[in-house]
């Protein structure tokens, strides 16, 4: 890839920029937004393309625009002549390629994709060449996208250090819906509830709800874009939800109001909920796609000084044993935390050992 | 303190004795399982309690039991005049003192308990004396509540390193109903609905959904006992919480089927739960009760190699910085990830000019 134009420069358009200069593409700017555009080019991300275009087409056009707009944005880029391929960066697949067929664009040289990544802050301001290292970009080529697009898109998911997944297009919003959307819902509808706790409850929270909760912190705006762009996808996943949330509730009035006790090996209702909570987390791949189950926890007792963890990762390091994750829980008003350290089961006892040795409390 | 009886010696109630044992208190345990109670004994939580009880009554007796079984252990034991003052360390307060006042018990001598610690294992080869160290520990006197049954149970808490926290019975129950068992629904809930998750869903799932399901993962039958002895309580905030997702799913259902457009202002439905969301979180306290946005968040990438975690910690150290918090976020079959440190928002720019002089990808 030679040349590049990158259409609208907000966090994930002008990081796209960012990283493809940073490997020697030449990449033209354009943004409705003349102070964005400006930005963006100030930071280092491309050059601005001018009104009539850029003469030749660009290798690649990269349509950074909200999902509402990829397909009006394709095309204005290909009435231009602008590249040769395109592709776009949004949250959401089907519709943009649904709208750019009913509008009879050319699906040959289109190919949607949504980089993995983000951030809390928005604007070029916040955008990094590094932002999608490490991250999976997923791509949807439908049976319309011609090879050299698929193989453009391919090209610009590894100049930004990212893992590519190809999926369907329908396949990719349900998949979201699921695994981000939805997620984000529960965990502000719980938040929201925590507006009710009292200063005692909130005292005594402890992990678990930090963790459930820690989501919903996210910028409202952003999300209700976000969500409004996946609608019928969400709305599917919480309507099951809502269905086990139903049956789990009527079992717990039951205890409550009529004395029932569930049997442990009962598969539905709450009892089943439980388990398939189970079965469900393991699901989802921990670090480097290994299942979290695959780790044991070496819980650690430290201080609250600047170097205790340090300390402590350094005897970790020293014993050679690669910390895979980690989680801190907090002590209401003292100076003392819970640092639990998540290793490779074969190299947890001689952790426990080695950093018992060293004066620490081990709790395992 | 000089004497106590610990009576169920599980991981909690091993964890207590083992506790009050390393500070001088003779402790006599008892449980119905021989082998727990022997177990307990060898690991040097205290003395086997004769049957016919300890001659002298103690000064406090712990009764580490289910909830439903507390009010018939008080009974039993002060029959026996085990001794002068009793607690117990179940996870509902309302429904033991309840029990206790309809059997006519004397209640001036008792005074419920929670210490809010756990482990994932149990049983009393799981307890350490260091289990409550830094959590909080919450007791529920009555108008009944003797001053001399309270002042033992704060020295107990103190014994075991926890900060007290005084509640009503009633007030407790609502609490964790919200800080605790509402939220380990709501997880295990969107869990579940993982278990349909397709390969390529999982392999794109983030750090959110992640969070979000991590106490998903917790031992169903345990949860079983726990949100049982506490129904009533749970099944009012879920009733609730279903309420705010019924009203969310009719918004996302209303955009995906007719195209409303919903005002990123408006007070109810999706934007207003996402509005409360932010508010909901703002409300948990972060490290020793600060609030967690009073922290600034600085994302490094990482290798993974043993000792790298060690290596950044040790930067952060020479830099006089404390990290208050922090996460690891994962890439899919990459060998890098993204750690993000939480440190003081003064201490955030040079932290990261020196992270980043010293040769570190700091995305902040």
């Amino acid at each position: 890839m030679k040349t590049a134009v990158v259409i609208g420069t907000g966090l994930v358009g002008t990081s796209v920029a960012l990283a493809l200069s940073r490997h020697g593409v030449l990449v033209l700017l354009e943004d409705r937004d003349q102070d964005a555009v400006r930005t963006a080019a100030s930071l280092g991300a491309g050059t601005l393309l001018a009104p009539e275009g850029a003469g030749q087409p660009a290798d690649l056009a990269v349509l950074a625009v909200p999902p509402a707009h990829v397909a009006s944005a394709l095309a204005e880029a290909q009435r231009r002549g602008l590249a040769r391929c395109y592709t776009d960066v949004c949250s959401v697949k089907g519709g943009p390629v649904a709208d750019a067929v009913a509008r009879g664009l050319d699906t040959a040289s289109y190919i949607g994709g949504h980089p993995l990544a983000g951030r809390e802050k928005s604007g070029p301001l916040a955008a990094r060449a590094d932002l999608f290292e490490g991250r999976p970009w997923v791509l949807t080529p439908t049976a319309d996208t011609g090879r050299e697009a698929l193989n453009r898109a391919l090209e610009l998911v590894s100049l930004c250090g990212s893992v590519p997944v190809v999926m369907d297009p329908a396949e990719h919003d349900r998949a979201v819906a699921l695994i981000s959307h939805a997620p984000h819902l529960v965990s502000a509808l719980m938040a929201a509830r925590l507006e009710y706790a009292t200063e005692d409850a909130a005292r005594i929270a402890g992990q678990g709800v930090r963790d459930v909760t820690r989501i919903a912190a996210g910028d409202p705006e952003l999300w209700l874009e976000i969500l409004s762009a996946n609608a019928g996808a969400v709305a599917d996943v919480l309507e099951e939800y809502a269905g086990d949330l139903g049956a789990v509730i009527a079992d717990l009035r039951a205890i409550a109001d009529k004395g029932a006790a569930l049997a442990p090996e009962a598969g539905t209702g709450l009892v089943g909920q439980l388990r398939r909570g189970n079965s469900g987390v393991a699901r989802i791949p921990g670090k480097h796609g290994a299942p979290r189950a695959a780790y044991a926890a070496v819980p650690v007792v430290i201080g609250d000084a600047p170097g205790e963890l340090a300390r402590l990762f350094a005897a970790a390091g020293a014993a050679g044993v690669n910390i895979e994750d980690l989680t801190i829980e907090h002590s209401p008003g003292q100076q003392v935390g819970l640092v639990t350290l998540y290793v490779d089961p074969d190299a947890a006892p001689g952790l426990s050992e080695r950093l018992a040795e060293r004066g620490w409390t081990v709790q395992a």
